[in-house]
């Protein structure tokens, strides 16, 4: 009964914060049955200076043995550039969302209190964003032709499938039945993306049957840009593909107080590979080293680790320990270094 | 001397804030040399209903021979299934914007002193989005195969050539180079969107040395509506493409105080066809015919389509009125009714 944990620490604060989230796991697992055993890659923008690789087949196959995946953060100092731009992000980071098949992005936001929002009257935000892992925009089917004339033509092609489409929707249906206000808002822009949208529009109404206990409604991607400034706490579930949900993520971060606590998941719910969970935040190069990053979001990664991995308890137990934690700074930039706040979390799930 | 506009009041709040837009247009005019000829054309969500007709090729030839099109808003209630969801927006609103070439979308945000904005720490916020109009994931080109079944694939396909991307590049940097900050900042999300994004910011690279005067920084999308939300003020001048120009400009005309007071331009700036000047509202149904809706978005619509006409001066004017009415309200939604603001603006023209 051993838990098996990958563990690509990455660049900047990235490995920072994952010390941290492994404390917080090695003693979580330590005070119940299971063994713990990680397994650290190094990958990265800094891995990738060194050795050329992004991430060799050897490594995945590796990476695919084991449980799950904490992810701490990846990508280059700005302005160096030396890494070709966008490599890391797409042929490390994207690549084992696409290879390991995570087509759940879970996005949780929430407003916990202590923390200020820069919104003057946010109300009670908690919603979660179910952002589509694997298609879209993302999908890298794009191309030039004419490159670097001025008759170029570039092009990216967003790729939507039923069976893309609706295992997301479900999952997102299936999560919103668990949680209280039992409400999905799908979000795209159907009145232009005309093909996707009624794809995904299609998708939402077909899975809402299975659930009659879940309600569901639609906003357009510029109007939800809207709303989660005036009227946050109407979220309750937003499924989105992977472009809106990149974009609405980073807003919901910024209105819960940074991104600097937001959480996320890549789930493969189908289990045929590890899911990997990661701070929403980057690797911020200018604060790396000095130990002011702020470890929560990687913390609470950890818990939506311990969920994915049955551990619904122990995930619950850091959950209210980050929100006793939070609760309790002053403002939230203070002046602990990031092991002294992994260390209260600590002290508060003791 | 005469100046000629077509005038397309849509549906909804439309023809309301319409009348109060040509109301100052109106007496801005009679006070000069000028003539002002008005042509109205029925066309929107009402007008499909009685007519079938979306934008008959007739009308569309009789539109281009206009000075410019002073657009209201069009769209049908929520819920009214008789209309083909998005065709109205299509195959009329989008089918001007691309007829017409207008491949400056622009739009600008100001935090007016006296309009309470939803930040509790705003700053002074004063940009403008230079959005590009005529392609990128709008142009239509979209498609399903298997369309219903379990093995549908729906595709988007964004479009971006150097000639679409330079003029409207070029564009934002020379409005920039007459602003004070002289600063623009590109958004895309070229490390996932690698072919258009790359041609967008060699554009903008190239096209920066033509301008010495001018800075330029890039942002991805993301990030930028994390900016809007903790920083909005640091923008001067934002250039990007169709489809983050939509979704950025709502968040802007939220953190602004609503999209009641947004204007905007659809600009040709080749001048081979009529401009369209359009608040970025929508026609709001449900307030509609009972002068409930502000038309202030519509009149800052005239000053944009004012300064296109080379009427510069009466474009300040308005403008300044616009300023002072807006400074003198006691809360953004006051008990006047839509024509006793239009009334308050050209009292305040006098
Ligand atoms: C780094 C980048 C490729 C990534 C994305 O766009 O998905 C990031 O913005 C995120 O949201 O995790
Ligand atoms: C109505 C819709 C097609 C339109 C757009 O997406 O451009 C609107 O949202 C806007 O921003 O003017």
């Amino acid at each position: 009964n051993e838990i098996d944990i990958a563990v690509i620490p990455g660049d900047g604060i990235g490995p920072e914060v994952v010390t941290e989230a492994v404390k917080v796991l090695k003693f979580v697992t330590n005070g119940g049955k299971q063994e713990l055993k990680l397994t650290y890659y190094k990958l990265g923008a800094e891995h990738w200076l060194e050795t050329g690789e992004t991430l060799p087949e050897e490594t995945l196959s590796a990476i695919k043995q084991h449980d799950a995946i904490l992810f701490g953060a990846v990508g280059a100092a700005p302005g160096d550039t030396r890494i070709p731009s966008g490599i890391i992000e797409r042929e490390m980071l994207l690549k084992l969302r696409f290879s390991l098949d995570h087509f759940v992005n879970l996005r949780p936001s929430k407003l916990y209190a202590g923390i200020e929002s820069p919104l003057s009257n946010p109300g009670a935000i908690d919603f979660i964003v179910v952002r589509e892992g694997t298609e879209g925009p993302y999908v890298g089917n794009g191309g030039s032709v004419r490159t670097g004339t001025a008759h170029e033509i570039a092009t990216e092609v967003s790729v939507n499938t039923a069976y893309g489409v609706e295992r997301v929707v479900r999952d997102a249906f299936r999560r919103a039945s668990e949680r209280e206000r039992k409400h999905v808002t799908l979000v795209h822009k159907h009145n232009v993306l005309v093909h996707a949208g009624h794809l995904w529009k299609r998708t939402v109404e077909a899975v809402a049957v299975e659930f009659p206990e879940v309600t569901h409604d639609y906003l357009h991607v510029d109007a939800a840009t809207i709303f989660l400034t005036t009227d946050p706490s109407r979220f309750d579930v937003i499924v989105t593909d992977n472009l809106f949900g990149d974009i609405l993520t980073d807003q919901a971060g910024a209105i819960t107080g940074g991104i600097g606590l937001a959480a996320s998941g890549n789930i493969n719910m189908d289990r045929t590979y590890p899911s990997m969970f990661e701070p929403v935040h980057g690797s911020a190069p200018d604060i790396a080293g000095q130990q002011k990053a702020d470890p929560t979001a990687a913390i609470l990664s950890v818990a939506l680790m311990l969920d994915h991995l049955g551990m619904s308890e122990e995930a619950r137990a850091v959950e209210q320990a980050v929100e006793k934690e939070i609760t309790s700074r002053q403002e939230l930039t203070d002046n602990r270094t990031t092991s002294e706040i992994g260390d209260a979390i600590v002290a508060l799930l003791a």
